[in-house]
């Protein structure tokens, strides 16, 4: 850690960014599902820039790799979730906006730490960690180590989040994958060679499961809808100029009333502002503010049923369930949520949602050896293409009975 | 978990008091030292109360345990940290007062869910569980499952925190002691049978080397140091009436202005009001106050020195670092901090410091077996009476070279 | 273990059959390619005992099993491998038996000490271990844990063998499964409930990986290859009345000169004998035993390689390699060796291949839950049914740069 | 592995005196007492030198290594255990020799593989790798890496044997001992610096944990006991000239007549000859061999009782053991075996036992750090000082009730 590089790295990880990401948790609300799962987003991303390091060096030994390049590739495999905000799925579709969006920007400004640290220590190097998580870096076959289908991001997370939930679905062979990992200049593309075809797709597979078991889990996804519902309840709320308590002066404040945030600002944000502000709520004078922050103060969750009707009938089960909601006297737009998850390209590995420059590319035959996508020369990956989407309806426990029966009959 | 006494406990995981341990980090700011330190006391009480079911059920193979007993043993593992509040390492000498307390008092009480919970299930168990907290139960020997220097809180936490910071000391055979687990009826007491003796012996060394490696850690207690100063910063503003920044009419507001929190106040606070006023202290107009807000909200912590110098150097030492604070402009009384930890009877097993019901007992000898204490048994265990005391200076790390040169000269 | 049961179990594993386990390896040659699979069967037996215990156990608290069929079970778990030989993948088919039968003999005889304790035990217990052996046992679901496609026999060798070969695919989530398990009274039949269901499916994932990359690896099979060669020479040696060394009255001596064994010869044979004969061989004046001798004991493998080239080339290109061994003077019948492995409906979990009874059922569906044959539910499985198989040719290592020449041209 | 540093390597790893290490267990008879002790000395080898690799490069940033002392220490780290002989702690003391000296002709010689490998890599590698092993090499401090009380070898058996016991207590933090290796060139000494003091103290502690609850268990030193007298009596035999089964022209052969073995036959003994004669004695004419084979191979164990009492009474208890024996129709010269256990200087740490050149140095002091021996610096250390010494009594199960009743008298 005495190089030049080494106390690069060193400041990074002590700017003032990058301790922000220690109050962010890597998985939003999972540990309501897996109690053991509190980890933050920082210890995920020192985990990425480890197999980052590890993945060049084994790529190092045989192929010339340039340093500025390494680099580049090692800062952005660090910084690749800087521009995270808390509870990321839950508040970027309803601000608008998109993380990857802000790290770029807080890579490139000069109103940031790590942005000032960067481009003291090279020019060029703020633009080609940019780039790098753009996905337009040259070589093409470095950057795919930080942003593919088959990147240090998803390697770190996957085993991760397999130990602190305990699943053990997550596990797959990392140690073989690196040793595996060769470049194919000629196309300029990431490839792992013949004796790691196995560790990839059992790797596909283990993201697979991690996503039906635990990114989607019921409890985790009900609790997203929960913490949903009451900001939307809370900007309603502030839009229509009703009391909502908020901390004068700071960057939630402005999200609740809506402008957009600047860099700096956004910067701030963590798990700790939207905590406390629930808290808060919990006495709002608003009774289905006040009522949805204390459900998700102290976990009373709401229940979640999947949809697994035919088609045609769903919306029809849908309607019913909100006017049960409303006879009991609940809101349905702020109780009745249905959940529809999936977002395949991004959850899964699906040949034909995923940009070229993404896919994966293994080393097939022994006698005479090619390099093709994976999901040709495998049955097993061809057999998770179909992907897995879910459609629930989440509800108050309080209903459980008449829905209950509703779907039952 | 259909049984009357499994949905008692259900019933006291779901309990508003029991959920906000998930806000409270059972290891304060370790995860300044060790970044994935992050767990909450929730996921440790859970395990504790796990370990004692395990503990109680060996022991009800071959000894008589009453139904009653064993559900009140079980329930006091379970909610023994529930009186604890954010940092309480920090804050409770500050606001002088001792978690045990409340832990005692939201048991008994009926502002609380959990104490109308246990008394909805006897009219008993509440006194019963207060009594095992408190150490005046009998049968003692199941009582010390929950409370003694060898119980289900210590066997769990050492684990538990071993394997969260990776430190490799706090593992220790914990099957091993649990199948040795043995009650002498005539002392009402628990000891080990002669095949756990060296079991014991790594578990209080495990314990030994918890409190230097990690509980001790200078990056810890440095972070604790700037806690303690903001926190009493904070309060000397509020106490002279200048400005600093509270959110109105919380529990917190209370801690700030002196005044005597009620139970179900204190059962409110956690981790997420320290920390959310301390991010709003860090554009306090105090210049004192924003400093340290801001160095603890990013981890610019201070430098700890080992004061390993002869006793009578220490205090002009110290006296003389306080002139360079004073001198560089940092006011000593909340920049120099003395750190003197090793309150030798808690952390470690010193047998002259423990009340009998909680030595360890052991059985010695195999042609002719004899109960004893285990020091008076284990030289190894002698061997770590004479504990370990640390006594450190922590200071900015801007005065680090004008104090490292008083250091060594 | 003071039960009549325990005492039933502790003397079975203390019985001489029981205790021979300890000196035939688990993997047999595999430690060749992974070298600390050096388990035995002793081991797993009692892994596979474990799970018995543990499975019956779960299932007891709900459903009514009758004190003696539980015992029969779990003692039929204990004892599955007893009659198990030496390197019985490669001796089987040589000799020409199942080592099935032998255990099923082992626990029948009065020859036996396993078959004397059982009888002393209950003198229905013999025939009830053999019932679930055989697969004709009674209830039939409860025969399933012990002998179906999902039986505590696989469940503990995949762990096992994972484990011991540091090979992460092996590895899934058992604690799921046995919680998931449940009993369809209807039709006598174990099923998985909803929530294990992708636990089962990891768990066939995880059977399908360990083929292909343990049981199969190249290097083990080219072990095997060498080990089946130099004892059919052996036996050709001896049945020309050719001085070939053996140790003359033993068990093995009769394996040599191909006459039947009784029970208790078989029960006599473990690793040691066929290893010592093979060290001593390696002295032999037969020039062809020797060397194979030689290359067996000092690991000098053959090469192995995959016959990926269209179905109709195969035979000729194996004669072609035929033809370069002869002309380098290697007798082709011993040291050319196809390698067709795969015996599909043992090794994965193929449902055409499967009677009813050994399929794995589970609950599918959410509103209206039905018990459905696995690969119908689940396109995962669907996946691996097309199966793997290996076929290559094995053949010494001097001879590698001209099969090389040929296989690449 | 394609470096001439590697080709040496890998073909050490395939000479077959190192493969003969597959067919000796590293624990001997451990497996007796933990079922799945059952690993080799070629992984234990393999480990060591893999550490050695390991610590090399650590040191190997810091300080100037030379190439062939780096290649000596790693091949020194590799073959240190070559010369072990099977069941090494029973038998060389029956046949009087000792197995490093083994170790050192083996890498000498021109007759051995391993010999004519690393002659013909460098003509000074030979002299080297055994200067290694005798203590005699220079720069000391690299040696000590390979031979001293803190090298590669015992910090693999100890894991090792720890993870395959499963006895806890064999961990110990192998990472930061790496982490804080350092080199006194002034002394040519290595030392472990402050931050790695605990970890020092705690892989000692873990030593001796090992001795008392693995090395020296009870079950496993008596069926050491049993090996012992079952070789005596077929020494005997041979030597009265009375039938005992052997293969005649073996090293094993020789072994029983007495005869010095030539190096050749030395290194092609392993443990299959052991218990292949073992077997066969089994029916031996002598009732004393055939009872004791018997014994051992079903695993009949003697009993073995801590001799616990006063010094001045344990030979007049050992004489009257011996006189029940013989009422009994056991010769007590075969049967009743005092096991003395317990060479403090070479099991634990023990400071006035070990020479200067294998003391362990550690740096002490914060303010002004000083080089110290371990023991003067650490009071755990010196707990262990006193050691731990076993005297017991093993004797055949069939007296236990007599024994029993003397010894509790």
């Amino acid at each position: 850690m005495d190089s030049p590089e080494g106390e690069l790295i060193g400041r990074l990880v002590d700017a003032r960014e990058f301790q922000r990401l220690r109050r962010i948790r890597q998985l939003g609300l999972a540990h309501f599902a897996y109690q053991a799962a509190e980890h933050s987003r920082f210890a995920h991303s020192l985990g990425a820039f480890h197999l980052a390091t590890r993945t060049l060096a084994k790529l190092g030994a045989k192929y010339a790799i340039a340093d500025a390049d390494s680099t580049a590739i090692r800062v952005a495999a660090l910084l690749h979730d800087i521009g995270h905000g808390p509870f990321s799925h839950v508040i970027e579709p309803i601000l608008g906006f998109h993380h990857e969006d802000f790290t770029i920007q807080a890579v490139l400004s000069d109103e940031t730490e790590v942005g000032n640290i960067l481009r003291t220590y090279s020019a060029e190097l703020p633009a080609m960690v940019a780039d790098i998580i753009r996905g337009t870096f040259r070589p093409m076959a470095l950057a795919q180590l930080v942003s593919s289908q088959l990147d240090v991001d998803r390697m770190d997370y996957l085993l991760r989040d397999s130990l602190m939930t305990g699943v053990k679905y997550g596990i797959f062979d990392l140690e073989w994958i690196i040793k595996s990992l060769e470049i194919n200049d000629e196309d300029d593309q990431l490839y792992v060679s013949a004796p790691g075809v196995y560790a990839v797709e059992d790797y596909l597979q283990a993201r697979y499961y991690m996503f039906r078991q635990v990114y989607f889990h019921r409890t985790l996804r009900s609790a997203e809808a929960i913490l949903q519902s009451l900001l939307r309840r809370a900007l309603m709320l502030h839009r229509e100029a009703r009391p909502v308590w908020n901390a004068v002066d700071t960057a939630f404040d402005k999200v609740l009333t809506g402008e957009k945030l600047s860099l700096p600002e956004h910067l701030s944000l963590d798990d700790v502002d939207v905590l406390f502000h629930i808290k808060r709520w919990q006495s709002s004078s608003d009774p289905i503010l006040s009522d949805l922050a204390q459900r998700f103060v102290n976990r009373r969750l709401f229940k979640a049923y999947d949809l697994d009707m035919p088609e045609d009938e769903r919306a029809d089960f849908v309607e019913r369930v909100r006017e049960i909601a409303d006879e009991a006297g609940f809101d349905p737009d702020f109780y009745i949520i249905e959940d529809k998850g999936g977002d395949v390209a991004h959850n899964f590995y699906v040949k034909d949602r995923v940009t070229p420059k993404n896919l994966i590319y293994v080393e097939d035959g022994f006698s005479r050896p090619q390099i093709r996508e994976i999901s040709e020369v495998s049955a097993a990956v061809r057999g998770l293409q179909t992907g897995y989407r879910i459609h629930r309806i989440c509800f108050p426990a309080e209903l459980k009975q008449r829905v209950a029966e509703l779907y039952h009959s």
